[in-house]
């Protein structure tokens, strides 16, 4: 900090940088205002510095060399926003490297780097911004780190995807297939091109590491996350569900189990009273429960530009107040010892899906084999039969039953000669 | 702070008081190193100093008199949880005068003694933690003035006290009247022998005073707020109202209206889509739109002895941070211009029940007292005749008209030969 004065850099200038720009201009005053310290954007970094844009820049800020950046003696904070994780990387290492501190919406980085890139900062003293990384301005990463900090949390559930959630509810309200959901997703701009990364799960478990991160001090990876995406749910899947008083929601859910963390993300039955039932299109909420605080949740659009520019400006503010006053004390992550609990022991209830065909018997061997393996029945949705001989479907829920037991179940199920293809099943939750 | 240790003292054992007592206790390893300093309660300030107790607490600890905790000048941080405005204010002035900070959940007394409380703080910059006042473990506060602060707020809308949410919630799912309702809440401990503050809109309406000094930083006061209770609701405004399409809810509002802040606290008819439309029972919940955040929810239960000590401590962490730091800065509230609307001006759609008898003409003298006062009506519920002559409900909704204009048609129609009680009405919002 030069004269009372906190000198930002911004490295990237898309969507979101663009966001970030336009809140530190146009609010410059009440934002000086309520830090106690003056803000002063000192060079903007982009790709293309001849570009015409819908912002106005002075030409003198732009620059082509995020070194320029991260190297300035005189800047305090760097806002990284041009996404991926290769030069996002290298922006991390030199601005900490540097001692500047960093703020930023990299979910993928972070997910991927983020305990590295925290270790360091906390050896170099610097503080990591990324609030707008999990959940744009739904302000949940502050809440865990600084509302609820007099709390074991127990649990998080969450609906981390936008994309996933408008298809779940078109899907539900217009009965449409999901093939037709996901084009209106595409067709409205709520799911990319190619949708994958939000459709399989990949963008809800990155979310999650960042919340395992602050929600339990826990470093996972990956490779802990049970992961499944939407694809194979149908719209009768949806149907049976709600006859049976559910709604399908694409959850990333954290479960303390006795010290012992499951991280999980897939599709879930969920009671149609349960406070995140009744999130649709593409709203984003999530669920925690601690042991003093009690159920709480948090809703909001997760996405867009100005969502993802407010939580980034205000993280931008309190690194700020803290440089300020002279207060920086990095204590980004507080790593516990809290290890991931293996998928073979995650238990839940489970719907299953059977593809059988409408012989006499049928029930009967399925019935036998989910009770060789301790699992118990529920409850059962069987139509009135088609016709002897002909592929029906047979929906039922079971009680709470291990991953693997489920898996030797389902193993045995779909090598049945009256099972006519693979088992579909969605975990479900209560509480 | 001596020798690195932040040292508390806490008055009133209550409830909340021993919340606070058991989280700062069993969790003070964790706290301590999540802050970055030790904790101490250095005295606790009982009425009863003999009583017996549930919690443990060492005998030297105990005091009756408070001023023996606000003129220790080893202690950093009051915690007033006696409640009451008349030793709770002196509490406040006393410490500080003396320099401490403060840490309360009482919002009678911050209604009421807020702003001469907030100014006194600023001018001897110390600390006001009041997050449990406003929504126990709903971190509210904290998100107004932290996470959201690159925002203007557009509105607030709030339901703020779980009593009349749990009573209306019986009376729209169990067809409840409002009298057995409320005994059944009293019945399970969620309304108080008198309920008064809760159902005349009162204790919302202390909450909107603390949601306005942060969301806006408007001093408003009770004579501000249009308010109104949920006694006059009957079991058939319900059912009217989901025939229409609505939910009743009692909701606290605030809406910058050009620069005039609106501030209201009545039943209110929400489309039942909305998002606070399925917040039930006990519940609190509070939508914040923001210019660049877009429409945000946060729910939980807004009281009870663990989510408000869950608030508190949160609180006292934040100061402890600072002043280990020697970064106390007050910035408790910043007061802005933003001055509070006439309620005259103030303009919503209605809901009016009209009781009249059934005779020809009715509907077209009604019609015409709205007409010539400019209210547009935008549906009507007229059942089947009950037989000429006879008392009837007539229901009918109008386009937004100012609180001047639907009061002079009222007056008019009120006297109407046919109409044989008070009309009754319920605002309406539809974002």
């Amino acid at each position: 900090m030069a004269n009372g004065t906190i000198k930002i850099g911004l490295i990237g200038l898309g969507t979101v940088g663009s966001g970030v720009y336009r809140l530190l201009t146009e609010k410059n005053a009440d934002l000086s205002e309520r830090v106690g310290a003056r803000f002063e954007i000192k060079r903007v970094c982009v790709k293309n510095g001849a570009k015409k844009r819908d912002i106005k820049i002075p030409k003198e800020l732009l620059s082509t060399d995020f070194n320029e950046i991260i190297s300035d003696p005189e800047i305090d904070i760097v806002v990284e926003s041009i996404g991926g994780t290769t030069d996002a990387r290298k922006i991390f290492d030199g601005a900490i490297a540097n001692g500047k501190h960093v703020v930023t919406a990299n979910k993928a980085l972070l997910a991927e780097h983020g305990y590295e890139i925290f270790k360091k900062a906390r050896e170099k003293n610097v503080l990591i911004g990324f609030e707008a990384s999990a959940c744009a301005a739904i302000p949940i990463i502050k809440v865990l780190r600084e509302s609820l900090l007099a709390n074991d949390i127990l649990f998080v559930n969450a609906i981390v995807n936008g994309t996933c959630n408008y298809i779940l509810t078109r899907m539900a309200e217009d009965s449409m297939d999901f093939a037709d959901a996901l084009k209106l997703a595409q067709e409205k701009g709520f799911a990319e091109a190619d949708p994958t990364l939000d459709i399989d799960g990949s963008d809800s478990a990155h979310k999650l590491v960042l919340l395992a991160l602050t929600a339990f001090g826990a470093h996972i990876t990956d490779k802990d996350i049970l992961k499944e995406g939407i694809t194979g749910i149908t719209k009768r899947d949806i149907e049976y569900a709600k006859e049976l008083g559910y709604t399908i929601k694409l959850l990333a859910i954290l479960r303390n189990n006795c010290g012992r963390l499951e991280a999980r993300v897939h599709p879930t039955l969920l009671p149609k009273d349960h406070m995140l039932a009744d999130i649709r299109n593409e709203f984003n909420a999530i669920q925690v429960k601690g042991d003093a605080c009690g159920s709480l949740m948090f809703s909001g659009k997760g996405a867009g530009m100005m969502p993802t520019a407010s939580a980034m400006v205000s993280d931008i503010a309190e690194i700020a107040k803290k440089v300020a006053r002279h207060a920086v004390r990095s204590e980004s992550i507080k790593f516990d010892s809290a290890k991931p609990e293996s998928r073979d022991d995650m238990e839940t209830r489970h719907y299953l899906r059977f593809t059988v065909v409408d012989v006499p018997g049928v029930m009967a061997k399925i019935s036998k084999a989910l009770g060789d393996n301790g699992i118990s029945i529920a409850s059962i949705i069987q139509k009135e039969r088609y016709g002897e001989g002909e592929v029906v479907p047979v929906v039922l829920t079971t009680h709470a039953a291990s991953e693997k037991k489920i898996g030797t179940a389902l193993r045995h199920i779909d090598g049945l000669d009256c099972v006519k293809a693979k088992t579909f099943r969605i975990r479900m939750i209560e509480a």
